[in-house]
Order: C-alpha cells, then structure tokens, then sequence
C-alpha cells in the first residue's frame, strides 16, 4: 500500500499453520494485517471467531477482509473468502429532523450505488426538535422518538438495498450526520439538557457504535460512526459540512453557510475555522426559513418581473401550475419588486406602482402573485405585506449573524475566497436575488457556491478513507464557537439591515434602481 | 494517584457545566478522567450515556466511576454517584476441565468476599477434553457444551454473590483462566482443529469481551478478561500460573510445574521462559495423574509403612475411614514400600519382603494397602503391580520431561532457586517421597513450593491492577514453547528414569535404602 489512503477491504493470503508455526486463526489473521495496514495494533470483533476457522479453512487461507476505523484503532468487522463476490456496502445517512436522505455505496471504490429519502417520522410526534424534546420528557415519549426513526431507518434499507441487489447484511460500514438533538434520539439519549440553560448534550463525540446495539438492521458487526457534535445547537451535520466543503483545507478565508431548519455559519481556513448557529435570541424569531413553502413540484422556484409590463413571469418546480411559493421564490420576487420599484428600501409595497395587482383583505395589502384563474388552488396566489415584512427580518437576521461573524475576525466579505451555500435552499437560491435585497453580501456571483446536500456529502466522505475520520475529530477540536450576543451593537446592526438592500449602499455597490445607485433613506 | 498501580474505581467531583463551557455529560466526564489516570485516550461504553445525565445531576456531579483496562485501552464500564454504597466485586475463574473455582472479590481493594466451586457439567458430555472436541463437532454440540458452562457459571455467580449480599449485576469485571479447549467452549468457538494436526486454535489472545455477549447474568457492562494461551495445549490456565508464580519476574531461575488433567512446565526468570506440556507422545501415555482417584474425603492422601513392623499407617482426608488412594498416597506408598524393600528397584514387588499383604488375583500380583474389615468398601483395597508399573511410567515421564526442560538450556536441577507445584497435586504431595521414588529432582525440600490453585490466583491478580494485565500479554510473548522431541535421546532418558529413583544414584544423593547409598542396577 504505497498510496495514503487505505481500502477498508483488503484482501490477504495468510501462511497456512503449521506444525512450526502454530500461532491462531485470529492471531495469524491480525498479524497479517498489522503488516498490511502497517498499525500496532488491529482488533477483531469478537462475534467473527466463530466463523473464522472455517472461512480460513474453506478459502485456503485466502481471505478478503473488512475492516473499520474507530477513533484510535483499527477493527475487523468481516471476512470472506478472497473469491466471494458479494458486495460490501457502506451507508450514509443525513439524519434531517424534516427529512432523512441515505445513500448506499460501495465500500470499496467509494461509489454511489443508489439513493432514497423519506420524512423524518418524527413528524407525528412535533414538527420541529422543541416539540420532539419535550415528547422525550413523557414516559416512554423517548422509546417511542427512537423506534420511530430507527424503524424508518430500517424500513429504507430494506428498500434501498433491493434497488440493488444488495442485502442489508451486507452493508458493514454506515456514518450519520445529524443536528445535536437528531443524533440524540437516534441513539436513544435523552435531550432533556438540550433545550435547558446552560444547553448540555449527553455526548460530543460518540465515536462509532455497534449497529446492532442501536437497533439498525444491518450486518451485525457494522460500526455506525457518528459525527460529533460542538454543543447542543450545532451538529454532526454541520461538521459533516465543513468536511464536505473543504474549508478547513484551504488557505484562504471561506464561508460556509447552512440554511437548514436553523442558519448556521463557519467561517475559516486551514488554520481556523469559527461558527455560529442562527438561534441568536428574540431578535431573530422567525428564523431565516421561514419563507413560503417546501420546495416541491408546483411551486414557484423563480420569478421574473417584466420592467416594462410589470409583468411575472414564474417558473415552478417540474413546470407543473402553480400552488405556492417557496423560500427561493419569495427572494426572487422581492429582489424584482425592488428593482422595479414595486416596493420601497423598507420592503413596503408601493400601491401607486403595483396597481391593480394589490389588493386590500383584513386590512392588510396583499400583492397577487399569480391570479386564481392560473393557480391551481383556485384562489389568488398572493404575498402579504406581512410575508415581506418577515423576509425582511430574515435577511436583516442573515445579513448581520454573517457582519458579525466576519466582523469578529477582521475579515471583510470580499476577502472571501468562496461562499459556500449549503442545503436545498443553497441549490435553488439566486445568489443575484439574494443580493440585490441585501440578504447575502455583495460578492461576485462566482464565489457563491451551491454545496447541495453538505451533510449527506461529509456522511459519504467519512465511509471513504480513514484520512476523513481523523480530520472530522479535528475539525471538531478546531472550532471557536462564537455565541451571538444579541447587544445594543448587534441590534443596530440588524436595524441597518432591514433596509434594501441595507442602510449603507456602500457595501452593496452592484445593486441599482433604475439607472441610479441607492442612496440612503431619509433619516440616515 | 502516585503510585504505581490505578484504582479500577475512582471517585471524581466534575466542575459542573455552565454557558462559559458547554460540553458535554460524557465528554466532560471522560476529559476529567483523562486527567485522572494520565492516559489519552479513554472510551466509554456507549450503553453508560443513556443514564449518565440523570447519575451527574442527582450526585451534583460528584461521582464514582468504575474502569476496566483493555489490552491497550482504559474503558469506562459503570458509573454511580460518588456517595453510593453499593458494591464493585470482581470475579476471579478458574475454568478446569473437571472442576470450575470462583472467587468474588472487592473489586476496590481486591480483597476476596467469597469462593466456590462447582464440578464442570460438561462432564456429562465427557470426561475429558478429546470427548468433548468430538461432542463439539455433532450439531447443536458447540452449543450445548456453551450452554452448560455458561449456565454452570450463572447458576454458581447467583449463589456466590448471595452469600455476601452481593447482587450478580454488582460484578463489573471478571477475569477467566482456562485451558486452551476450555476457553473455547467457554466462548463458543469450535475447538475442532485443536486436536488435528497442525492443532491451532482459533485465537491467542481473546483480550477482553463484554459479559453480556457471552451469556453471563452480571453487570451488562461488564468486561471479562480472558486469559491467553500459547497454543492448543499450553492454555490460559498456565499464564495464570506462572502470573502467580511471579517467575517471570525472578532474577534466578525458577520452574513451574502443574500437574492438573495434564502436566504442564514452565522454566525461567526475568529474562525468558521456556515452556512445555505434558501431552509428549506415545512415551507419556498415561499422563502422570492417572494415578488413584481424585483427592476427596476418605481418600488416602499419605502412608507410612513401619521399618519394623511393615505395618501400614494410613492419613485420611477428614480423617473418615479408608475408601481410596490418591496421587499422593500412592507416590507416598511407593517411596515407603522402596525404602523398606516391598518393592525392588524397577518397582516390582518383593514378595520375599511383603509377605501375607500380597495377594495374586487374575495372575496379577496386589499389595493389600487396607483389609476389608477395615475400608469402607468392605472389600480389600489394593494396589496392583500394573498401578505401580503405571506409577512409575508417570514418574519416569515427569522426571524425564523435567530434565528434557533444564538439559534444553543448560540448567541442572540444583540451580533452580524455587521449585514451585501447582494445583491440588502441588498441595497434597509429599516431595520427599517424590524425590525418594525419583519423580522430583533431588532438591532441598526447602526449595519446594506448592502453589495450590495458581490459576485462580492469577486470574484473581488479572483484577487487581492494570500493570498485572501488562505482564500477561507479556508473558505470553515471551515464552518458548519448546515441543518435545520424543526421539531416541529422550526414550533413552525415559528408560533410565523407569528405575527407582534412577538409573543414575548420583542424581538422588539424599535417597538412602536402609544404610547404603543406591547403586546402578546390574546391566547400567
């Protein structure tokens, strides 16, 4: 093995026993690999003597091993004949609290063999962790979170292996990557201290557990590794990020930026990296996500506004007619009624510009989207003054958690090598859009990089080589946790960021109105 | 802690957690033992988080860990409050083929709480290890032979821990010492290539394994320690010994000889050791304990035979009346029948000098050791020429053995600092008559040592400090198994040690017959 990365499966012609040479089975075989992997020390998983001497026999002490990595040592979790063509699987999995997404690979090469999805069933319990949290509390509240989701768990294996031809028992190799409390309950531990001052997990750093014990369905001596978390409010996914996004490799200054149920920011390179978590007090209640509705077929993705007709030109998920509007959209479309003056630098709409598309109900302004002649839902699809009033909160929340946090280490936006936008929202979201209304800085449009799934990509990253398990504990040691201060200062901030696309123009210099730049409103 | 040797049980007050630092109940526990111990690396069973935020809260974070070191590795396998009373007990086996010793210790101090014993149930499948390697290889054999053993321990534990108020689930670390083929079935791992040529085990080394995955009724988080052997016939009983012995730590050599189904010797000191087993081909046939019955109460363990009278003075065990000979009666009863001319220098009796006492049933002669009227059989107990021709095979065997050991390296007997017996035969035997019937080197008495159960003392020292369980891997490296080499020089040796103390005199100098030093018989 003359390359740095070492195969989780190795395959071994061991030196038959002999009269000479009387060492064991187990013994033979470890000494073997210690050569190969070049390591002081290689345990086996006890419940594999049993079938050892007959697979060393049967194969004549040709062998493909399978091995694991936990924290200090290597393990073997398998052997076959060298000859046996089964397939040795590895499984990662992104533990979402809305959605689970696995995805099955080869454990040898690193491949993807096929992927699935499903809603956290958790959902029948509470939509959101709060609610899970204070199920726990109940008797048997927290058997019943863990059953939920370890059942769904084994339910998609089933289904996901038969895509393939694979057999569950043949995956010895799985990584989960989920927030703090996710992880809790997928272990079966108790989140009680989550949610209560001063906001202490059970565990930080479980390292990898037996499948078997918790429940997953799987070869019986599979190591599931779990990623670390750094506190109750920033998880294995968010470490599985910064694994998949490489910042804590680069030499210049990146950010990376999760807009999940929650917005967490890190910032950094190869020598630091820093964090923040979105959960920043009263100041941001409503979060940033809170925009419109799930992504999903029908919904209105992209929005243009004609600056002559003013009129919108929608584009939905799979064509198909509209029925909402998700989070992407409601930036798109306010970043279009800015620039066409339909609404003001505080996001109000302006009647004398929107004309006939506004319309009053309960009081309140509502400007119509998409008339209900063309809407499936047979109603008008509108946007409420309240909705832009909450997507301004969101951004002003966005821009200042990202002021702050670059602003805490002397880094100006610009000096941001990449930005890297992780989760669906970073897909689908026009970086331009996200600009012009001051929710993400003023950075050419190349810096933004749409990460996709971060956490499922960091899950398979950690199934790849050993390399990647070392750097997930270090990524974990380097973090400096930044606990947003909600001061007088931070408010300020966030005051100044609810303006469009900020009180100062200056920081926003690629945003025009019409042919001018943006002046400051009166008052400022 | 500036000694030398880790308490197993440590008593911490944790800095509680606070919003300035955040980490985590497991994580926090395992930095301050870390600390403690000055290791870095401790892992904690994973089946501990689930209790581990209500145990730290309600002790106020002062706690009482119990620790098990694994080979290479500190584990933390229970956790309570600090001021908890209940008990941390060890267990201590020693897991013979004919009889299971336990030994309940306080796992703190190591004191011991209580013993017992039990007789191996795998008996009713065979007395012996061959018969039960052959039951091993029948369907649903492995696992019954597991089964009664494990039961066997079960049953035994509840009883044990009952009679100090100790409850099975209070036993956190336990320590197991078998032979090779004991250990296997104790595991469940088939012995069959044990007894075929080139007889290899399945493992060496079985470290530890949790308690639960073996079926045992203690603590679920509790670790055994398995004791290694060096071969199929050098098993983890013998490791145990020579812990025990301490002659691995000897500046001067030292021997060790245990005499239990098999007869097992250990040469060296605290440079090497060198090792061999009774099981030596067809010379050794017979074994050197296939003499008399098994020591028990009304058993003859030593006789006296008056140079005047002739007159038998028999001891038994308890003093009960007569209804046997042991081991050591018999080699007690050889020497004394050789010193007063019953029988003559190959071992054959006198029946010049015997007189009435000999009796000739199916042309073979007897020796009436006890009459009728005086055994609790009611018929005559006897000792037959083939018992004494079989005695002197045995004792031919271990001499020979012994000198094919020390000759290997260059050692004469008298060199040997201490001289150490083993196991119930090292208790019971009487080394002057051993030495007079030539089955002991000629030795001061003073340098021999009876162990009693070596085994169960070194598996009960595997429980008391870390540095014990160093010295095991230890031992086990070090040793030389030197197989015996059953060839023309070791058959010539055998046939000089067939005569009564020997061929050669000059090897006895304390053995007198009447006045006269011994001379070579007629033809040597």
């Amino acid at each position: 093995m003359s390359n740095n990365t070492t195969s989780w499966i190795q395959t071994l012609t061991l030196t038959p026993p002999s009269l000479k040479d009387n060492t064991a089975d187990a013994d033979r075989l470890v000494q073997a690999l210690k050569s190969r992997l070049n390591t002081p020390v290689i345990d086996i998983d006890p419940d594999l003597l049993k079938a050892l001497p007959t697979v060393l026999r049967e194969s004549k002490f040709k062998v493909r091993c399978i091995l694991f990595k936990e924290r200090h040592q290597w393990v073997l979790t398998g052997i076959t004949a060298a000859q046996d063509p089964t397939p040795i699987a590895g499984l990662a999995i992104d533990l979402g609290t809305t959605r689970v997404v696995l995805r099955l690979i080869d454990l040898a090469g690193g491949s993807t063999l096929a992927e699935s999805a499903f809603d956290n069933p958790q959902d029948e319990i509470g939509p959101d962790i709060l609610a899970r949290i204070h199920f726990a509390e109940k008797e048997n509240g927290l058997k019943k979170l863990n059953t939920l989701i370890i059942n769904g768990l084994n339910n998609a294996i089933v289904q996901l292996c038969a895509s393939r031809h694979v057999k569950p028992q043949e995956i010895y190799a799985l990584s989960v990557a989920g927030n703090t409390t996710m992880t809790h309950l997928f272990m079966g531990l108790d989140p009680k201290w989550i949610i209560r001052e001063p906001y202490i997990p059970v565990v930080n750093s479980p390292g990898a557990v037996k499948a078997q014990a918790l429940g997953l369905h799987v070869n019986p001596q599979a190591r599931v590794l779990i990623f670390p978390n750094i506190g109750s409010y920033f998880g294995g996914d968010l470490i599985a990020g910064i694994l998949f996004s490489e910042i804590y490799k680069k030499s210049r200054t990146c950010l990376l930026v999760d807009v999940g149920t929650n917005a967490e920011v890190v910032l950094g390179n190869e020598n630091w990296l820093i964090a923040c978590a979105g959960a920043a007090g009263p100041a941001l209640e409503g979060g940033v996500t809170r925009m419109g509705m799930t992504a999903g077929p029908g919904v209105i993705d992209q929005i243009e506004v004609d600056p002559n007709t003013l009129e919108f030109n929608i584009h939905t998920i799979e064509n198909l007619p509209p029925k909402g509007i998700c989070g992407s959209g409601v930036i798109d479309l306010a970043a279009q009624l800015f620039l066409r003056g339909m609404i003001d630098i505080r996001g109000k709409l302006v009647p004398a510009v929107c004309g006939s598309k506004i319309r009053e109900i309960d009081g309140l302004l509502h400007l119509i989207v998409v008339p209900a002649a063309r809407a499936v839902t047979g109603s008008d699809l509108t946007i409420s003054q309240a909705d832009l009033d909450s997507l301004i909160r969101s951004k002003a929340a966005m821009y200042t958690i990202l002021e702050t946090l670059t602003g805490s280490v002397g880094i100006a936006p610009e000096d941001l090598e990449s930005f890297y936008v992780a989760g669906t929202f970073g897909s689908f979201i026009n970086s331009e859009s996200a600009i012009i209304i001051g929710m993400l800085p003023d950075l050419p449009l190349d810096r933004y990089k749409p990460l996709g799934n971060s956490s499922l990509g960091g899950a398979t990253l950690a199934l790849k080589t050993d390399k990647y398990r070392q750097d997930i504990e270090q990524i974990r040691d380097r973090i400096t946790y930044l606990e947003l201060n909600v001061n007088q200062d931070f408010m300020n901030r966030f005051s100044a960021a609810k303006f469009l696309p900020h009180t100062n123009p200056k920081l926003f210099p690629s945003v025009k109105v019409g042919d001018h730049r943006l002046d400051p409103p009166a008052g400022y």
